[in-house]
């Protein structure tokens, strides 16, 4: 297997990927990068331009984006079963709550955390609504079952349970 | 084939989830919904109960999210080639552009459209980073080559050109 280098810091969504790898199961060399300069140095720069972690570094494949991460990597481990198979439909409510935490649920919980405004003028605009809207549709989606990607265990489960 | 229904408005982030149908050049039905009431009925918001468009029906499986749906697309009729095979490396940079444009991009972007507060107190906590931060990290990655997902035609593309 190609080396797997992680970069993270404990107090970052890096914990997010710590997770997804432990479940994987398989070897990775951790590098825990401080806050500040050491995320924007030349070197680190070149792995991820937006000088934040985390970020993985599989042989020469650089990832970054905690959901992409977890996708990628459930991907290229298909025997640890963490995604549904890929030509199946259960692809599509995976897909859907991946991209609804990475997008809409990430916005609307920031958005509120730092007061930024969000009402009736541009509501309808804003991809992610209000947060009692994206907080409702997860609501919705779990009363369904106790999984809302089917009842294997998934990254979307992993990227959902941070969360609550 | 199962039925697929296309939920949309035209002046809606639907045109590039219609981008992705015509280049699978597969059937599909279209239902055009009007923003506000038609978009907040119990039988709509049974299928997004964010109650906004886009939105796929197909067969019994419904996805929402623009990049959940491309994705998924691609997935579901590997033979059109829209997406790297899903246990090669390449899945990497696919997976964090995909996640990087709905994810980092669109809250940067929004972010600057409604005057939003991101500034030296929050810049590392909130997730986008600052406009010239996600701006900057696309143009590097862009500057390696015409495609960033590969040389294949990819439904990133379609997301990037979208908003290029």
């Amino acid at each position: 297997m190609p080396e797997l280098t992680f970069y993270t810091h404990p107090m970052s969504r890096g914990r997010v990927v710590r997770w997804m790898l432990e479940e994987l199961a398989i070897p990775y060399k951790t590098e825990i990068m401080s806050f500040g300069a050491e995320m924007k140095t030349p070197d680190y720069l070149a792995i991820n331009p937006m000088g934040k972690v985390p970020a993985i570094k599989h042989g020469d494949t650089v990832v970054t984006e905690v959901a992409a991460i977890c996708t990628y990597l459930a991907d290229r481990f298909p025997d640890k079963g963490l995604a549904p198979p890929v030509d199946s439909p259960e692809r599509g409510p995976y897909y859907r709550w991946l991209f609804f935490m990475a997008g809409p649920f990430e916005m609307a919980t920031t958005a509120t955390a730092y007061d930024w405004r969000i009402d009736d003028s541009n509501v309808q605009a804003v991809g992610c609504g209000r947060l009692q809207d994206v907080i409702g549709s997860l609501e919705q989606a779990l009363s369904t079952g106790a999984h809302i990607c089917g009842e294997q265990f998934t990254a979307a489960d992993v990227l959902v349970s941070s969360y609550l």
